[in-house]
């Protein structure tokens, strides 16, 4: 068997592995929110970047509206308000957490194959979506990392996901 | 069918469409080491954190010697100097491309789903080697992100990965 054939194959991932991958990100997420200083998270910058509250609230933007247009192919933005505490911004993290625990199971590895076009903008599969929404998460996150070490505040473990 | 029946579903992801995820990334990374004028990228950093050149080469430790071992079973380190130019980061970068198109097609779905000890450290499926290869890339990159801001220049689209 040659490598082109090989290379046809199609890989399978239990449905339930990748929700604990979403979430074990974002259990990490929820962490470095908690180690930032109230004040420091909707202020501090470097480089002209944007605060890590303006990333998080990026994520959630995509979090809870994104598993919804997964699986029900309705995409429709959060409709609150952006959150101005970090109590807020933690609320509203359990709350997307929820959601995405509620609607995961419903979308079928059928649905997971199908191109979509996510929030009427960006065109793609719906595992292409799943995968931007776990990767922008990591990238900004990893932002949000150097804004903690350059405070003077030890972030968490990026390999811990409990 | 319940949600709980629904959640015990498989993904299906096509072999070439991971590889091709993974390329994207690298091809992203590439743009930044690039971007990084030659002293800044082996010196500049913030908050007491490593300076880019040694976070690209972890990413190197993780992906030749990665796609071998989720190949092969075999697990060996790179055993090449580091580099000390970004000419010589480049070309390792390169030859760690070659690498990877030639062993992907080799590992199989159902070696995909197999446990393994990575590098005799640390155990999990060869998907899960995948997913912390590409998201350890991710997440540092961010930080270069961050450092290519503060030092005034603009880095490229986190989106493009053509």
């Amino acid at each position: 068997m040659g490598i082109e054939n090989q290379n046809t194959q199609v890989m399978e991932i239990p449905s339930a592995d990748l929700l604990d991958h979403w979430q074990g990100h974002r259990r990490l997420t929820r962490r470095l929110i908690e180690a930032f200083p109230e004040d420091k998270i909707f202020t501090y910058s470097i480089g002209g970047m944007r605060p890590f509250s303006d990333m998080v609230i990026e994520f959630l933007g995509m979090a809870a509206p994104g598993v919804r247009g997964m699986a029900t192919g309705v995409w429709q933005p959060n409709v609150w308000t952006k959150p101005a505490t970090k109590e807020a911004l933690l609320q509203r993290w359990d709350e997307a957490t929820e959601e995405i625990n509620r609607y995961w199971p419903q979308i079928t590895a059928a649905r997971f194959l199908e191109t979509d076009t996510a929030f009427g903008r960006w065109p793609g599969s719906i595992y292409s979506f799943f995968c931007y929404f776990v990767d922008n998460e990591i990238h900004h996150r990893g932002q949000g990392f150097v804004y903690l070490r350059s405070l003077g505040i030890e972030p968490p473990f990026f390999y811990e996901r409990t």
